[in-house]
């Protein structure tokens, strides 16, 4: 099982392999590997080379790790967290440290192995929509995961190894530090004015617009205005929410037509550029201890959304010393790009 | 000029380019362009191909902008940030932002182009860092930059483009995020311990024994308890010392031995991989309000240190999602097999 330790100095969980870890020489290079159609464990008539599906999607009927499903979930075979078990913190010295307790679940986005999230026609987006929600939901029920992360890695350069089109979700026993901070001054902003943070920002983005890719009546697209990427996108809901799976079911096509032309702009005007995206949804308030002022305030501290980060540029020291971006392409020049692209209908 | 932006979500400092940016066509790819032998502005001869140079060490004699130096330093040619004006700091809506003032430098490390720092004769590692020591003491004279960051990208995984062995110094004005959270961790232990963080760590870690590489009389290598990188290495001075600028000349030859012997065990274990490291000093004394307590605490609350950061794994979605890292190597058996590295003579 895997490990998860926490310095006082960079105060960052860090997950660790405990099993016997890759050998020295595995790791020369940066590896490529890619997973192509001909032994793709994601395509109809393979089921049996994932584990053990925990849902799938058949509208048509059929069985459980047969074929016959539009989206279909299973654990990742090489979960970097195992489900059995409590995460049992203790102190290490100065340390800290837990068992590596969390959920890894892959979300395969269709029986078609070269439609990618972007393609996906609107009917099947809702589907997958719907799945994330179920997921997310299902998984907050545990009292042990403090944080449902869903994201998504498109393209090699993105870190997929598989090319079939696949979400995946990763619940975890600790809140992660880039959600901590984001939720404090969440926090910090609604003690002080009784506004949400992400509302306000939103407000104030509509009313500039010159970061604006799109907005429609339930969702705003905008490239934010400290953009550590090229191209970076957020994608929320305009009305306030802070729980991605509490988004009512009337919503969903209107945010798969939102997430789709996200998507389609990205893909349009950088040629299928690779990118990672994140939905940073609440922090698990099922988790959360009863009675304090946190429990009832998580609902008006955060908002969720969606990043989709591009990978265009690489990321060296600067970045990895100081958590500090260049980003060569103002936000605004980027939402310009993105606003002029010819969706076709 | 380029603009550091700042928003009050995730309060960090982004610097986004303000000249025209590169074409979306551009962005493609991941650039792996490379500057070899051919074209290298850093070989002695080509000194007019670098912008005028800031110092030039030169025992034998000669002239700026000529041969004759062991090591020099130039300008970069293509600077994140200008050294010329005021950061001019403004609120933009509930954003913060200022003109992208700062230093942008390059230490070409050796006339030789064919030389990796970790190969380098202990007489030149020494030279170089007694120049690292004197670009930021001089850089630390100007109260504009609240941070002077030195770093290098070794290799092109690691986001070099120059193959020429080269350090980069960028002095900016703003403490960046992930110094900012070291700083106060070290503050606060400061204050209820009146110890140093780091000094405790390290003490705790040479009792330990088994994330330790090295132990000489002043400086200390080892594997971070909570690595987010499979054989991250920690390199820092024995005894409390906050700024390395303030480095006796007399601990340069024991510091350029331990620089070069990490490097060394991590060049031949992982077959010449690439990596970042940064280099942690103190945030800048002269650019704090005088009077403060933050301004008489900072020689105690800060405590110098290198991190080496191979470049072994893709970073994804989960990662840039969280601030999360997923390290498939236990740090123990990252030291146990750099420990294990025969040197040589």
């Amino acid at each position: 099982m895997s490990e998860l330790r926490h310095d006082p100095l960079n105060r960052r969980w860090v997950i660790v392999a405990a099993e016997r870890a890759p050998r020295p020489a595995d790791f020369e290079l940066v590896h490529e590997y890619r997973v192509g159609k001909k032994d793709c464990p994601f395509c109809p008539g393979r089921e049996a080379d994932t584990p053990h599906e925990i849902f799938g999607l058949r509208e048509g009927g059929g069985h459980p790790n047969g074929p016959g499903w539009s989206v279909r979930v299973v654990p990742n075979r090489y979960p970097a967290l195992a489900i059995e078990g409590q995460p049992d913190r203790r102190a290490a010295g100065p340390y800290d440290r837990m068992h590596g307790i969390g959920a890894h679940e892959v979300i395969v986005e269709s029986p078609d192995h070269e439609l990618a999230l972007s393609d996906q026609p609107l009917p099947q987006l809702v589907r997958i929509a719907s799945v994330w929600k179920g997921r997310i939901n299902d998984l907050m029920r545990d009292t042990r995961f403090k944080y449902i992360l869903l994201f998504k890695n498109h393209g090699s350069s993105a870190g997929a190894t598989l090319e079939h089109a696949h979400t995946q979700i990763i619940a975890m026993p600790v809140t992660p530090r880039a959600v901590a901070i984001k939720l404090e001054s969440s926090r910090s902003h609604h003690q002080l004015k009784e506004r949400c943070l992400i509302c306000d920002l939103i407000d104030f983005e509509i009313a500039d617009g010159s970061r604006i890719l799109f907005v429609t009546e339930h969702f705003v697209a905008l490239c934010p205005y400290a953009s550590r990427f090229p191209f970076e996108i957020l994608l929320a809901p305009r009305g306030h929410l802070h729980d991605f799976g509490q988004m009512s079911d009337d919503l969903l096509p209107a945010f798969a037509s939102a997430l789709s032309e996200a998507l389609r702009r990205l893909k349009l005007l950088l040629r299928n550029v690779g990118y990672n995206f994140v939905l940073h949804t609440a922090p698990n308030v099922h988790a959360l201890p009863k009675r304090t002022g946190h429990f009832f305030s998580l609902q008006w501290d955060w908002h969720w959304h969606i990043e989709i980060l591009p990978r265009l540029t690489r990321v060296a020291g600067f970045e990895w010393g100081t958590g500090f971006h260049i980003n060569p392409t103002a936000p605004e020049e980027a939402a310009r790009a993105l606003r002029d692209v010819e969706l076709g209908s």
